[in-house]
Order: structure tokens, then sequence, then C-alpha cells
């Protein structure tokens, strides 16, 4: 890598799949606001000062395009999420430009059991769409962002566990992958870095995994860690530093916006729950009692709140609580995390390296490991891995 | 340090200067009960797998005396302390032998304006006192310990800054220092180790500092982290690492016990105040709005309860708030510090570590540092300095 | 009714369906200590001012027995609960007679499926445990007040709808009635008013309606207030009567005692949920959002903590929210109103009341009321009529 | 009273002391954009069901002026209130037209010790100023509200005796009233009836009610209840009816708008937290343990936020507790209840109803009573009989 490069890394590609939702709009608002100087880069863990030195590509650099399976304009979604007060309303005109360029680069996606070909097809189209993107626009690479609706589980299928077996079912049959692992192989294939940010099971495959391995690109998921989690990784330590015994963590989060519906279905709150889980009792153990609850109540609207009830023992016994209330606004918790693992999943492939990129494990709830490495969910010890990481590639 | 050494720390003496109050009392029945295996350590750092191969006294070889101006007797505070729900009363009988002998080693203390002699006649009496208990016992060494209620802040004076100054002044006038300064000078003398876990001003000054120093002695302090401010150093981080803008961070806390009572009084409250403003305002900047109040509650005997409310930005400006309200018993939170204090600093001797251990910052609002070292103050950050620390001693 | 049975109501026979759980023992334990002037009647309505010269039995007359499918002994079940916290160790001594006593006077109750004999039988056995217990103590009467475990709903059938056809029924075959109906119909048939402070169906069949109507005897319930509904029949009006608009009432009950363990059954759950969620819309009108989840969480033991969210809107659309948490000790909140509602509805029985006691309504979630009666759900308003209604009857 | 005149109140005017205050300029705006039907008056209860035949003047029939001593424009007002999420920023264009006509009914008030002459030249040129406008518009009435920020408490003076006494002092010297009393003696000598929507001292001078009770004017306050106090209101009345005894209630109020930066000042939140205290002492007990603290938190804005914690005893001496947040926007709190109280005090008037308005007392945290006359302080109480009083007005 040139000592030009690391000054320059080049315009970047920000392909979202979902990316008529409010995440992905709420970031495309966010980087030609950040990028203009309207607003100073609060939430941008990229731009603290621990990394305004370590190569990132600058976010004047970066272009969005996607896929999506609606239709509304990115204008239109915009609009919606200044009426519900995720960004004032005043910021629109100044951010048109931006958002119709990145409407003009959104295509049509792949919706679950939309064709009657093989899935091949799909793919193909779609890494295609990916690939015409880079070329028209020039870009040093794509990394390619999911933050689609979380998926139902679907069955675990025989095909998952090699890419040589997967390719030759794509072939052969219409409906082998669900769409975020469709999305994510199509990524793959174009040649690009993949960031699960939702808990679907995307490029957790075995067989997905082979395939970044061979075409030696980097990935990272899964699950933005945006609120309750995020607390969690934050308060977990105070207990298990302490020698303090946690009964129970009990945990409550109402959500409005589209994903509150989708988690509505216990099928997806599913996938959800374990990743909100896992973290937890990694930290304090594995017999923790309490349950989590996720409700959607629509009138809250972008707000989601979450409380958490605490029941810990300490010194003798003595039973003691603590609670928390969480009221963050989703989309503008999620998009500018989505900003930062862009950059720095571009920087870490201009660095040579590959595989799943566990440097980033403080952006997810549930982070993709290498088989052998252990988990880490203490946000500061996550912090400073993700600091060192990046430090380490400054020359 | 032999290897004979590290296995077998000696009977180690721990000296509570308020030996008849809360904390002092808990510890006390919380050693016996747990050396008798009645009930694990929850709560005990030093008791944690991390520690386990340290090389720390064990808590059975901790032999318990004191200094106090109060004349309850331990046995009969211990029953006070299990009606207020402390700890089950029915521990009581089995730590009845272990309460009379540490009640059998407490001394009369120093009360500020007791007497018209020079102070140095009150400092060496007190100095005696831990002498002939460390002797009477065949102690390997004695760790004073400050658990007494919260002070006012002083005057500045002259005589504080140099040995020479303060010890002409002791042996002019009577009240040259603070209750807490005169043990911490009494305790150095004597050739111990000494802890602060009140906020007043006990060894902070210059002249005490030099007097470790040249007595090659350890020390720690000040003002156990047990409740609003180690919840505070677990979610600070949060905050900063994510680049979020708190813009205010207010707290109220209520506390119903003894040192509720001193800090109803607002120049007590002031020396509070100001260890638990400055680890926030490290972590997050200047500029932060909010106010923290205490509140005597008499009712609330034993029990505290903690609210704080942050109000942050994120992305955009979004307006976002975080609320905790944390419920413990006062003295089952700082009892077993001091406990891991006495241990931790006992086995720093040890190893030969002399002035502020800086390690132990972990265990307090505003730790002592050195001069020239910066404040960390994540509580994450904190623990993994304390482990390595200590583990670097085993060899 | 003579002025003299104004004055001295005579002695009143409690009989608990449930009679060795912690409601019963607690009440038991109450009553005694109580009675003995060693503990003020903190939590008991009837002993307010409002209620001093209404005639109702004096806690010292109440007499107790009950049934139950359990053998734990009262006095042993009264130390769990004194471990638990609900009340102090040291009030066991002074209570033991009154709970020896009240233990001799539980019979073994009626299980589910437990015969293969007509329900008939097993009803008139019970009838005549009641039966026996007033003569033996010579008892101007006795209330029979459920205080057993929620039942799952069970279907409906035509049987419930006459008392001929549910006679009928019960001579022939083994499992017409669910338990807390069973129980209700032997308490009829005793000749006995009865309380229902569970959300089981109990008396709220037809036919055992028609029963009370034809014996005159009085009846109340269902499913006594004791912690998040009775938060909310207090905040509701604040809503309503502001004009403020309720978008979302959500809540989370975190229980540990053996309700919880019953709750967690989802179709139990159900029974409780319904009657929750039916006063907040009778307040609040019908299209109110928000779920609210009963969560099961043994190590909380008897401590029981719900946290309710409500959002809402106030002038010119303006989002607004508030949030509580209630922290309670379940049978400490139950027990207190289950002597009051035996002490009420024995007086209510002396003046000569029959069928629904709409009166009682401030105690139950779920008001029984007579078919053509609206329902009053604010907790004020409830008190106003409660305490009128008893006066009328002062002459 | 004519039937017409129950139909028709006619025109009302509504003079504001604090004009260009922020509760006045939300009034302004809500008036104009319910009167248009652009939104439903959710916040009002002169709209709800209960109200809508008792010959109240319509929102529509409000005229609006005042008294202010900044000179900010009502349009710019609004427009920093709907930047500050008051009220959405689109809803300013329709009622642009509104605030332009009562921008121009704003005159100039009197500021403390502003001038030398006798203070009664400034009160007969306040009272032109209402009476002018009354004509102006050829109002049936005027009724004059004090939103003004909140003074703080002054001196006793033997002239706030009588009227007499009163009078005889304004005519010699200029300092003998504070604002808040200038402004209700002015607002008396216009023929108007007052309120007090602040906690200023106002009206209730001796000498001032005089006045009133010789020009037969109906008035009202003092201090609206929107926040902490309502919900101390709504929920006080669970624990004394439940007879739990309450030790101790504490609260902490976070605030930001004009009001907060008034209340920082300790002698301005001293009339503040008497009259938050008084309601819950009458309605639990004088010895109720617990300090009220109100924070300025400037970044809040309008935003703000109650915490309070209730430690209760239940039975047998259970310790429990409850707390609430509450978190509101501040000025659309109170304005929709300043129209409500002009409104119901205009049509008072017209039913020939003079002096202290008890049936307000719903509105007030420390409502100004006849001496006679006992408080009331449990919200439903205060709401029936509100409704009652004006209920009884239909014919």
């Amino acid at each position: 890598m040139s000592g030009a490069a690391v000054q320059d890394a080049g315009r970047v590609g920000v392909w979202f799949v979902g990316a008529r939702g409010s995440v992905a709009t709420t970031a495309v608002v966010g980087a030609a606001a950040i990028g203009q100087g309207m607003v100073s880069p609060t939430g941008m863990v990229s731009e603290l000062p621990e990394f305004a030195d370590v190569g990132l590509p600058a976010i004047t650099r970066l272009v969005f395009g996607g896929h999506d399976v609606i239709a509304t304009s990115l204008p239109k979604r915009a609009e919606q999420l200044a009426g519900g007060g995720v960004f004032p309303e005043a910021m629109l005109p100044a951010v048109s430009r931006a958002l119709l360029a990145a409407d003009q680069e959104i295509r049509t996606g792949a919706a679950r059991g939309a064709s009657k070909q093989p899935q091949a097809i799909a793919a193909a189209a779609l890494a295609e769409d990916i690939t015409s993107f880079r070329e028209r626009h020039r870009l040093s690479q794509v990394v390619v962002i999911n933050v689609s609706s979380t998926e139902s589980p679907g069955p675990e299928r025989r095909a998952y566990q090699s890419l040589d077996a997967l390719e030759v079912a794509l072939g052969a049959r219409p409906d082998v992958l669900p769409p975020s692992s469709l999305y994510a192989y199509a990524a793959l294939k174009a040649g690009c870095g993949y960031v699960d940010f939702t808990p679907s099971v995307g490029i957790r495959l075995r067989a997905l995994r082979q395939l970044a391995h061979r075409k030696r690109l980097p990935y990272a998921g899964s699950d933005g860690k945006t609120g309750e989690t995020l607390v969690r990784a934050a308060l977990g330590p105070l207990f298990a530093h302490r020698a303090l015994r946690v009964r129970s963590w009990s945990g409550t989060n109402l959500l409005g916006g589209g994903d509150g519906a989708t988690l509505a279905d216990p099928e997806a709150a599913a996938s959800k729950n374990a990743s909100k889980r896992s973290g937890l009792e990694a930290m304090l153990g594995p017999r923790l009692e309490g349950d989590t609850h996720i409700d959607y109540v629509a009138s809250m609207g972008e707000r989601k709140t979450a409380w958490d009830h605490i029941a810990f023992e300490g010194f003798l016994g003595a039973p003691m609580t603590m609670q928390f209330t969480w009221q963050g606004v989703d989309s503008a918790l999620a998009a500018p995390l989505v900003l930062d693992l862009a950059r720095l999943l571009a920087r870490a492939r201009q660095l040579g390296s590959t595989g799943p990129q566990e440097q980033l494990a403080f952006f997810f709830k549930d982070p993709i490991r290498a088989e052998d490495s252990s988990s880490e969910h203490r946000l500061v010890a996550q912090f400073e891995t993700l600091r060192a990481w990046y430090r380490r590639g400054v020359r």
C-alpha cells in the first residue's frame, strides 16, 4: 500500500441492501449534511480524534446506491423522517441533491419467493447492479451493507455447508438462500466487502464464509448495537468486575418504526433476542434469569425506549437492583454507525485484511468471529481493540 | 521477595479509622462469615479468579482493630445493621466471636478540637495504639483504612506544604490537622500503608505525601466508588466512544445512614460532589450541565438510591435521554471493597511498591495519583490496569 | 339490625381457599400482630378513620380456617415468608399461637380432576368443612375468600347458564366446575358470603350468581388490585381529566412468588391480562396501544416490580411520556386487603345487602357488577363510593 | 342570566401578563389552530364532553392582548418555540395572522423599580391599557392572566393588609407592590377577573382580595399544576386511601426554559417549593421526609423532566417504593390550561360568581380559597367539583 493511498483512499461506494429504509436514508442525509459542514459529526465513531489520521476515506468521498423492494423515493422518505423528528426539516433543502443522486442509484432488489428461475440468475443480476455502480462512478471499491428488515430464521440446509454445494443448488433451484444471504452472496461475487447490520442470517453460512475467503474479502456483522444492548455492553462489566452476582436481567423494548413491526413477528424476534442475550451471558455467566421483550408500538414512530431491570446480590447476599431507561431515535442511532462501518471496512480492505473483521465487534450485538477466537463483549475493551487495530495501520 | 512469601503473606492487620461504623462492622462480619465458608465472597473483587494466585493475604489471616470516638459495641452495631437489612440476623451467632475480638482491639480516637495540647501528642498516642496492635498480634504489617464520616473541607495552611513545617506546627499547636489527616499522619508514623475510603482530605496534603515517601510506604484513595459514581464510570465511555454529545448529566442521591446525615451538611457535601463530578468531566469534557444532589432521608436507613438523568444528542442533533436508578445497601457495597483494599495494599507493599498506588483507581471516585500521571476514569480500563498490575507480580 | 349488633358484630369466620398460601399466611400473622398491638395496621383500609365507627367486626374477633391442597404447616410457611422479607422474623414468636390455631382449621381442598365421583359429592364435603368450622367456633357468619393460585380459563359450558342445569350436571359428572367455582358453589351452599381475590372464574358463572341470589348472600370480586393496576387506577384519570391523549400504555411485571410461576403459563396470564387491561380502556378509551407482560423471575421471591410506560400527546400534538416503577412485596400488599374484605363483606351482610357488592370495586382489578351497572375505575371515585356506602350504615 | 347569554357569551378578551412569553405565545397559536380545525383540542379540559353545553365562550371568540417588558415579536417567538419542538413548524403559516393580531395588542408592562413616581400612576396606565383593549374590540369582558416569570417573595408590608392603606401608599410611593400584585391591582381596577398562573404573590394580598370583593370580581390561582404536582395530586390518594404509610417523597425537576432560569434563583424557588409541598402534606400528613429540587438545565430547552421517589411502608412495615418520571413540554402543558381558565372564569362571572373561584382548584398547585374553606388536593375530587359546578349552571 503506497503512502499516497493512505492519504487518499479514493472514492468508495456504499451499497445499501434496504436503500429506501430509514437507516439508509438517514445515512445519506447525514453524510451530505456533515460533508457540507452544516452539522458536526455527532454519533460518528470514525470522526473521533482517535481515528483522525488512520487513513479512512473522507465522508465526502462516499457514493451511495443500493437495492430495495419498495418504491418510495429517497426525498419523500427523508421528508417522512424529518416529520418524525429524526432530523430537522430545515436540513432538507441542502441535502436534496444528494438524496436525488442516491435515489438514481437504487435498483429493485430480490424478494423471497419472487421468481421461479434458479436463484443463480437473481444473484448474477444483483451482482451486476453493484458492479455497474462501481464502474459508472469509477469507485476504488464498494462496501455492501445490509440495513433491510430483519428476516425470520429459516431452516438449516445441507447446501449451506460448502460453497460448491451451494453453487450447485443455486444453479438448480429458485429458493435456496434467504434474501439476506442472497445479497451477501451477490456482494461477494461482485468483489465487495460486506457488513450485516441486522440479525438476519446473511453471510453467516459456512458456504458464504468460504466464498469470502476465496475472494480474499473482508466482512463484518452482525446486528448493530444501538440501544439496550449497547447499554448492556457498558454496564455488564460493572457487575462482573465488582463480583456482584446478577440474579436476573429483564428488558422491555418499545419500538415504533419498521423494525418494530417486523419484530412483532415472534419468529423474527427470536433471532433478535438470541443476539441480545448472548453478550450478557458471555459477561455474566449462563444462569441468568429474565426475559427480553420487543413490543411494537406504532404510535412511537422513530422513537424507541428500552427499560432494563437488573436484580443482583452484593456482599453477604444483600439484594440490590438497578434499572435504566434508554430513549433514543432509532435511525439516528444506526445511521452514523453504518457510515463508520463503510469507512472502516474499506480501510481494512486497503490494509489487506480479509475474512471476519473482529476489530469491528464494538459495533455489533453478536460479532462474527473466526471460529477459534473468543468473544469480548465489554464495550470499552471492544473500543480499545478497534482503536489499536486502526492505529497499527498508521505509518 | 521469596516464593514462600508469595504463598504465605502472614497475618495482616486491618486498622479502621471509624471502627464502630457500619462499613467497618460489616467488613468484620463479612470476613468472618466468608472465612468460615458460610457465604460466598460476593462483592469482593479480590476473590475473583483473576486474583486467585497473585499472592494476596487470605481473608482468614486478616486481624481487625481500629479507632473510633463512639462507644457502641460491635456486636450491638451488628445487630442494628442486621435489623436494617444489611445482612441476615441468622448470621450473627456464627460471627459473634469475631465481633468481640475486633471490639477488644478498638481504641478511642481523636475528635476535632478535643485537646488543648500540641497535636503531636495525640498523633503519638494514635500511632502507639497501632504499633501495639501489630506487636500484640505479631502481624506482618497493618493497613490503616479511613472509613469514618466525611469531614467538611478545612482551610489550606502553610504547614501542609512540607513535612518539616508540619512537624514544627504539630509540636506547637493543638489544631493543625483535621482528624482525617491526623490519622493518616499517625498511620505513617507507625509504619503502615494507608487507604482513604472517604473524600476527607486525609493523606492528600503535600506534607503527608512527603512522609509516606520518606518512609517508603504505599497509600491509596480517595472516596470509595460504590454507587452513582460507579455506574457513571461504567456508562461514561458509552457516550464518549460512540461520539454521542452529552449535554447534561444530573443526579439525585437519597441516603439514610450516617453518611447521609453528614452529607446533609452542605460543606461536607461539597467535597463529595467535587469528587463525583471530576470523573464525568474527565470522560466527557468540561462543559457538562447538570447538578448532583445528596439528600438525607433518615427513614431510608441503610438503603441508598441514586437517579441519574443524561440528556445527549446523537446524529444530526437528535435529542435522546438515558436514566438510571441504582438501589443499593450502602455498607454492603462498601465493606467488601475495604477488605479488597486491605489485601491489595498489603500485597503491593510486599512487592515493594511505595507512594500512591494508582493501580487501585478502580476503587475510588477521585483516585490519588502521582503528580505527573493522567487520569483514567473508565471502569473497565481501571479494572484491566488492576488485573495486569497484580498479575505482573505472579512468578 | 339492632344498635347492639352495630356495636358488636360477633365473631366472624374467615375461610381461605388457598389457606396455606403466602397471602392467607400473611393475613393470619398480621391479624394476630395487629390484634395484639404489636404493629400499627398499615395497609388496612378498614382501619382508616373513615371506617372507625361503621360497625365493622374487630380484627381480634376474626377466626381463621380454610382449604388447601398442600401440606406445609402455617408456622413453617410463616418462617419462609419472614426469611423472604415479608415481615420481620422477630414477629414470629408472638404470633405462633395464632398460626397454630389457624393451622388446625385447615382442611384438604379439591384439586382439578382428583375424583371420579359426581362433583356434587366433593361440593358437599367442602361445604360441610365450612359449616362445621362455623358451628365449632359459634361464629355469627363465615366469609369465604379465594386466595389460591390463578387458574387457566376453561371452556364455557351450557350447565353454567342456570343453577338448575348446574345442579343436574354436578349430580352426574366429576368435572363440571373448575376448582375456583366449585369452592364458590360450596361457600354459597354453606350459606357464606364469597370474595374472589384472584382472576379465576369463581363465582362469575350465571348459575352461581343465581344461587347467591336465591340464598340472599353477598359476594364480591375479582382479582385484588395490589400493584400495577392500582397505580393505573390512580393515574388513568390524570390523562382523562386533563384531556391528554394517551397513545400507548405498556407494562412489564416481574414476579417471583407462587403467583409468578402460575402466570408464566400463558393461559393463566391471559385471564390476568384481560382484567388488567379492562380498567385502562374504561378510563382512556378502547384504541390504546401497548402490551402488558408478566415475567416469572424466581429469584425475586416475594418482591414484585412493575414498570409502565405511557406515551401521550398534549396540546398541539406535543409528544410526552410518563414512566413509573412500583416495587412492592406481594403478600404484604394483598394480605391487608383480604382482612378488609372479610370485615366489609361481613358488615354488608349484617346490613342486609345481597348480590354483587359494587361498593367494594375499590379493591378489585375487574369488579363484579350487577349487569345493568356501569363501571367506575377511578381509584378516588371508588374510594368515595366505599366510604359513603358504609357511612350510610352508621346510625 | 338569559338563555341567549348561555348560548352566546359574546367575545371575551384574554389579557396576558407576560404576553410575549412561551405560554402566552403557545396559547395564541393553539387557539388559532384549534379554532380553524387544524388540530384537535388535546389538552384542553374545557373541550371535554363534560363541558360541551355549559355555556363557555367559544375558542374562536377569544381575543388576545397583554403586557410584557420584552420586545420579541410574537411571530418570532412562535418560530423559536416551533424550533424547540413545542408545535410543528408547519403550523406557523396558518396562525401567523392570529399572532400578528395579538402582537398589536401587546403593551409595555411594568418592571420592578422602573419608575420614581407614585405607583398609582403606573397602575392607572396598566388599567387604561386593558380598558382600551376591551373597548376597542367591544368585548363582553376581559380576563387577565398572569403567565410571567416567577418573582422572588418580597417582604410583608402593612399596606397589604387593607385596601385603604394600600391606596394611600400607592399614591405616595413608587415601590409598594411587586409587579405581580401591581398587575392584579390594575386588572381589578379595570373591572377584570384575574387568574394567577404563577406562584408569585399576585392577588393573594388581603388588600387586593378586598378590592375584588368590592368590585364583585372573580379570581383564581395560583401556580398552574402541569407536571410533578399534577402527578402527585393523582398519586397521593393511592397511598392515603390504601392506608400505606409514606415515609419520604423526594423529587428532582430538570427545566430548561425561562422558568427554569428563574427558579435557579433560590428565592424564587422557595415560593415554588412551598406550593409544591403543600398538596402532598394535605393528603399524606405533615411529617413527610424528602426534598424537592428544581434544577435549571439550559440545554433541555422546552422539555422538562421530573423524577419522584416515594418510599412507603405496607402491611407489617414491609418497605416498598414507587418512582415516576414525567417528561413533558412545558408550554404545551401550560397553554391549554390558560385557555381553559379564561373560558371558565369568564363563564363564572357570567353566572354571577365573585371572589375566589374554588371550583378551579383542579388547575392549581396551591388553590386560593376562601379563608374558612378546607383544601382538597385529590385530582379526581377536584375534577368532580369542577364538573359539578359548571353543570349546575346548565338550565
